[in-house]
């Protein structure tokens, strides 16, 4: 029988509609675990605020079922977030030892992060760190991103809920641009400097008109493949002299053929911002081929930035996303908890569930079926998972069927909202902490 | 007994959320009162397609209950919009002579027009000619538009459901920006050149934490009181010493005390669109606003404007705003149909019902409670609501709570969002129209 011991959650990186939900599905994971876990404990700003000792007691604010489901209804993420990454332990010891000491001083035997990339660095270092010193704790990762770039699992928490607001949002956007009766070019800009998931997304967005349907959007644009603005105008003038309303979906970080961002290139260096056309450059890469598409087609244009606004819209959130970002919480602390019941983490086995991170396995196609996986967070930390080509048309400008089947049944299901008067409740668990630690 | 006649339906304007739950109301009233009216046709684009006779018969189609529930949740005009201003008829009787023949031609006795400021003007000239030509057809109006600027009503349908997007909106991305531990600032531009009610909605945005409401908005700024950049700057600054992050939602059409639109003057008129400032002007408010704050505090600054998406968020309407949407569309046509029961349209009195607007007017505060009346749209077509004084603090950036009061009914209620595979459905009646003529 193992003694009782303490775990430790925290978030990190950029904000997701689901992040809190992965925190809700840990907390429950090891509050039903109760013959090995005591009090679950979050870590305010992720690793930046552990080492300041922000420590929060999650135990019984979080065990009224109430709380759980606002929090997993609850956008970006609850318990505060940094962007702070753990050097190497032969570069900067301090933190790590800093770290252990602050487990040790609430004797906490499990630390979950849930974050992205740079999070899963996190994992493998302090787990690595762990097992040098003979510290017997479990760190373990849980993922989260919009982007999906995480390699070794199928998608990662957090894209099916962007990739739904953004499905959603460029629908509307379709219905609003065709409402006049004349010719308008309509340029959305979504997130992603390297990876074009969630712009490939976009083509999942489909009308029905009588009983045929239609992609709402008519070009995309990924960084994984070259960008040409001549080829970009060209593809534009095509279809303008097809139809009256062409929407195009491209990612921030499109690049051309050398690898230079649209968005840098298509400007001079100095202040005045003046592009290689002579025309101001007004910002992002989606202003950039605004200004250029006006002065080539000299039609009603117009960019929309969807901005923060499609990583933290809770409200549209993804059932699949939500749900699926519960459980792999719940499955990485069980595993973390029956690996630790029957081996000591310092001795390094495949079966030690120490530095290792949740991932999905797609099971079933038709339909749908996803199963949950560890894998080792040394090759996940530092590689990206780019859109392969084989889920673009041989044109680069719009998504193959095998993208369409893939992307499909991540946005499925709608959340239900939990409101008051007309707006989503929220559960901020970081404000809580400030708020009494002031009193 | 009168015999059976047509109807006709249009949509004139910007796109809202609520316009087709308009069309449906004002097809279900029509369909429902089958002993007067027997077909009930389209105006495909507005008045400007119906003078070249693009006219589509509703009455099969809209029949079947799915396609009314799906209209209803369908955003943008789905009869396809036009911006077009019928001129006196003194100026230019061609279009009057036209419109009136295609009445006759298509036995249509009721017109029923759903629009904003303009498109009460398209019925009060339309039933000024009536009259004036001996025609018995009954013009009459349904009101529309997110900007909640129409004189004689309590508020506009669309207008609810543009406000809580904004408020679900700028909650969420309240939420995003307090997740890191640093100073920053967010500017959120909404639409109003004009009126500043949809900023002003942003009000109602409020956060729990423990057991106090804190609003998610620090600062707001409306076209109706003038706008000084040193006020903006010093209360900015004031917020900043107290707190981290600071939220400002802004109209667009703010000006300065001389009636100059920030977004103009900020730019010098020459072609590098530099501000007096000396920086490069980025575009609309929110961005000149965005510059100069980046340039005096130096800290993280973003802008997001929510452009057209406010307006066409179907997927987040107000259910209140949907339901009073459908029944003013109802109200209006039912009286139409009972005063020509009774009276010759011609015949001038208080009691006719032809170049009358729907008016929705406030019968109970706690609970609210709504009722309709018909309006003359003399009163309504050339003025404008503005927001008055006190509905803003003596400051004016912030809303009182006369201006909560009167906003919070508004924003209440989530719809049913009918959707397959984790989208939103949604049905165009103008595509189809288009589709059917095709073929």
């Amino acid at each position: 029988m193992m003694e009782k011991s303490n775990c430790l959650i925290a978030q990190s990186g950029g904000p997701t509609a689901a992040i809190n939900a992965s925190l809700a599905g840990t907390f429950h994971g090891a509050y039903t675990t109760d013959t090995h876990i005591d009090r679950i404990y979050g870590g305010i700003n992720g690793i930046q605020g552990i080492l300041e000792e922000k420590i929060m007691d999650l135990t019984d604010i979080l065990s009224h079922d109430d709380n759980l489901d606002i929090l997993c209804g609850t956008p970006s993420s609850s318990l505060g977030s940094c962007r702070y990454k753990l050097k190497d332990a032969s570069e900067n010891p301090e933190d790590y030892e800093k770290l252990f000491k602050i487990f040790e001083k609430y004797n906490i035997k499990f630390f979950f992060y849930i974050g992205g990339n740079d999070s899963m660095d996190t994992v493998y270092n302090l787990n690595k760190y762990a097992i040098s010193n003979n510290h017997n704790v479990c760190i373990m990762g849980i993922p989260k991103t919009i982007d999906n770039d995480l390699v070794e699992t199928d998608h990662t928490p957090g894209f099916g809920s962007a990739a739904k607001y953004i499905v959603t949002t460029v629908k509307e956007l379709y219905m609003d641009t065709i409402v006049y009766d004349k010719k308008s070019l309509l340029i959305v800009e979504v997130m992603g400097r390297d990876a074009g998931w969630l712009a490939l997304s976009s083509s999942l967005a489909e009308v029905k008109i009588n009983k045929n349907s239609v992609p709402a959007v008519d070009l995309i644009y990924l960084p994984e493949f070259p960008f040409s603005m001549e080829k970009y105008l060209s593809d534009v003038k095509e279809l303008l002299a097809k139809k009256n309303q062409v929407i195009v979906v491209v990612s921030e970080g499109i690049k051309d053929e050398n690898g230079t961002y649209i968005s840098e290139l298509y400007k001079n260096n100095d202040d005045s911002k003046v592009d290689v056309f002579g025309h101001v450059q007004l910002g992002g890469t989606g202003k950039c081929l605004e200004n250029i598409s006006v002065n080539e087609f000299n039609i009603s244009t117009r960019c929309i930035e969807l901005s923060t606004i499609q990583r933290c819209a809770s409200h549209v959130a993804s059932k699949t996303d939500i749900d699926e970002s519960f459980k792999i919480g719940e499955f990485v602390v069980k595993t973390g908890i029956s690996g630790m019941s029957r081996i000591a983490l310092t001795n390094v086995t495949e079966n030690n569930p120490s530095g290792k991170m949740g991932c999905f396995k797609r099971v079933g196609a038709a339909p749908y079926k996803s199963a949950f996986v560890l894998c080792d967070t040394a090759n996940i930390a530092n590689n990206a998972k780019l859109v392969p080509s084989e889920y673009m048309n041989e044109e680069k400008n719009q998504a193959s069927d095998d993208a369409k089947n893939y992307l499909k049944p991540l946005i499925r299901g709608d959340v239900e909202i939990i409101s008051k008067d007309g707006q989503p409740e929220h559960l901020i668990l970081h404000k809580i902490y400030k708020h009494t630690k002031k009193e």
